[in-house]
């Protein structure tokens, strides 16, 4: 490295994106892995969508309205184009587009990047991961079942142990606002003052609601929604509303293995005023103030737009970032390291085809291996390896080449030892996992 | 799925761009993870990028010449704004903005999407993955050294039997054309010209050169760089030049373990009109007429457009869409499956509890098993099974209720067998790899 002199572009990015450096990269590919490998457990394949779609395409759900929020931009050929804002409309398409040929009920996930033109804020970004999985092509709540057993397993994978599944029924909402004579066209504003219970309070919610409901049903409404009590408690205090279908969800829990301590029941869970028709969910973490790391539901007939047959599903969205943000507050990623497990050291130009074989030999049992690119002071290649925080240094110096020998120092005990080039393999085999 | 009527969009997507579907993206996933693998052997980490960035950050390399091929546009906010269109410019930039806090030298990997607005044609795509090793803050030829060898791994991994990764030196070419007096002008198009030997052949070469040199000149260039012969033969014809880099480096990869089977000198290699400015490496795989799987070189001053600091360093490009090709050719990707390994039978209402219960314990022992979500027809059942590849169907109905047995099906040889609902675990045991 040595200066120059000439104009320099600053190296600085779009607020709301991201670098993701090496540490920060193996922590989320962890992630990623340990979400993908339970998902595979379930038989969820995955496919891929393009990033870039026709805007027609993409927009047919939310038509100029959403637009703000998008990146949209003609190409050089003028085609109208938006960067992928999620995966359900993608996803919705390629069903569409492929429904004959695919496995019916077809099970997927898809985990990319999306973009929006949102304002960048604390967590909110115009670029980041999404995660989802759904099934679609049937209407047994065995789906909505799986769905639960896959978060629950999702979350148990990644090291949470106090987390909680919650669920309820649009349908059981519909009809306790059916029941108390809220008006259809009443009934989106209901639920959204409802929604808004965690943030702004019991008190903040009869507060919106006075501008639809008389205080009778209001009181009414809070009184069916907001139980206490075990699952089986809320059931039967709702008994005279349209229950069945949670009831059913829950014994199919119950009998796939949900336990209750994950699996919370509450009917005052609205969803936002997203497109769901029966089984809603929320994943929420003890312990990390972040909002919902999880959530989704049943949806009737998601291909609509691209295709006249009928498709009802069901799908949850992990969010990848917050679950990333609340595992390292919990110090669920504290000892992810980077990948090299041993450093051999170039010494210098004398003992290199030495270092070079001790290298080859420690690559081929399988031990991830690299070696220093310059015969540098030890020191320098001691603090490479402090930095990328490899485990073990392996030396062959003048001494080590002439007996046959190699030293290794253990970084994290700073300990060393020499032993004969012969034991190398079996040495490492009791320290790496691999 | 039931038939209804409404207006409908066609779900069609942009020429040049693709949806994987499970079956494509399984070996795209498989082909990933083999490659991905040998990168962490070898000590790369990952890192990532965002797709959009500021047009001036990307373009300072390219101008405005490259623009045409580029997906570039304001954003709301009137910024100018491309997507990512290789993987190197990010990369300088990251380095650029965190050499500081980097490990140096530093050695990266990135798999990733890029966006040309090209024109589409087979096999080339307005939407690719990239996928990329990059050795940055070293001069030494080890670095060189270790990425042949990181190449032969890759390729080995992923079952290729015959390639052969050629090698050259830009030092050399330029020391050659300099000896045969061609001047420093002239001597990119003499590059461009040797370039496409594959191409248009020896004849084809010499009428290109025609433009540039005397007849005289071109022998003597096609007699120094069209040699026959190993590799050492060829390094022992080219005394008179400056052949030292490429001795050096064969030897260090000789050291390194790298069969000359695999690595051939070419010094008719040129590598196109890149920044290339030492070593430069493409692969060919045999039986595959699809071009180089994979390429690149030593580059000097990589950060330039946006630090003081110079950084050398070398680095391959992966083709990994070729490399998808070139393995389907070659039947390398005919064993690839989906996820599930068993499906439970949704046999009637009564047996449910106890399919679930089978289901649970296969899941817990790490088989990758689903249920299917409906107590549709036996047929369909296994229809689904077979559609998805899945080896095993297990089947809980009323007589194994009763006696608390399991049928288990082989889908693959047909054969079926009942057994007791203990022996479940220890069955599956011998058939998977999990």
């Amino acid at each position: 490295m040595t200066k120059k002199t000439n104009k320099i572009i600053e190296p600085k990015i779009l607020r709301g994106t991201r670098d993701f450096l090496p540490e920060e990269m193996a922590r989320r590919n962890l992630v990623q892995q340990k979400i993908t490998s339970v998902f595979e457990r379930f038989g969820y394949d995955c496919i891929d969508t393009p990033a870039i779609e026709y805007a027609e395409t993409l927009l047919g759900k939310y038509g100029d309205e959403g637009s703000k929020q998008l990146y949209r931009f003609k190409d050089n050929g003028g085609r109208d184009i938006v960067l992928r804002f999620d995966q359900t409309v993608p996803f919705a398409r390629v069903v569409a587009a492929n429904y004959s040929q695919l496995p019916m009920p077809f099970k997927r996930y898809q985990i990319s990047k999306v973009w929006r033109a949102d304002k960048p804020a604390k967590g909110r970004y115009r670029e980041f991961t999404q995660c989802d999985i759904d099934i679609i092509g049937t209407k047994n709540l065995l789906a909505e079942t799986e769905i639960a057993k896959a978060m629950l397993a999702v979350f148990e994978k990644l090291g949470f142990k106090e987390f909680i599944i919650k669920i309820n029924s649009r349908r059981l909402i519909n009809s306790i606002l059916d029941s108390l004579m809220v008006k259809q066209e009443d009934q989106p504003a209901v639920m959204c003052a409802l929604d808004k219970f965690n943030k702004i309070g019991r008190a903040g919610v009869i507060e919106e609601m006075k501008l639809i409901c008389d205080e009778k049903t209001i009181e009414n409404i809070l009184d069916a929604t907001l139980l206490t009590g075990t699952n089986s408690e809320k059931v039967e205090k709702l008994e005279k509303y349209d229950i069945q279908e949670v009831k059913n969800f829950l014994r199919l829990c119950s009998q796939a293995g949900i336990s209750e301590t994950f699996l919370e029941f509450d009917p005052s869970l609205v969803r936002g005023l997203d497109y769901y028709t029966g089984i809603i969910y929320e994943v929420y973490v003890n312990g990390v103030d972040i909002g919902a790391v999880c959530a989704g539901g049943r949806y009737d007939d998601l291909c609509g737009l691209f295709t006249q047959e009928e498709f009802s599903g069901v799908g949850v969205a992990f969010g990848f970032d917050r679950i990333v943000v609340a595992m390292e507050t919990l110090g669920l990623l504290n000892d992810v390291r980077l990948n090299s497990e041993v450093l051999v050291i170039y010494f210098d130009e004398e003992t290199l085809p030495k270092s070079l074989e001790v290298w080859n030999q420690l690559q081929s049992t399988g031990i991830d291996t690299e070696i220093y690119f310059e015969p540098a002071k030890l020191q320098k290649q001691f603090a490479y390896a402090n930095k990328k925080k490899i485990r073990f240094v392996v030396l062959c110096g003048p001494d080590e080449v002439k007996e046959n020998a190699i030293t290794i120092k253990n970084m994290d005990t700073g300990k060393q030892k020499t032993i004969p080039q012969s034991q190398l393999d079996s040495y490492f085999k009791g320290y790496t996992n691999l």
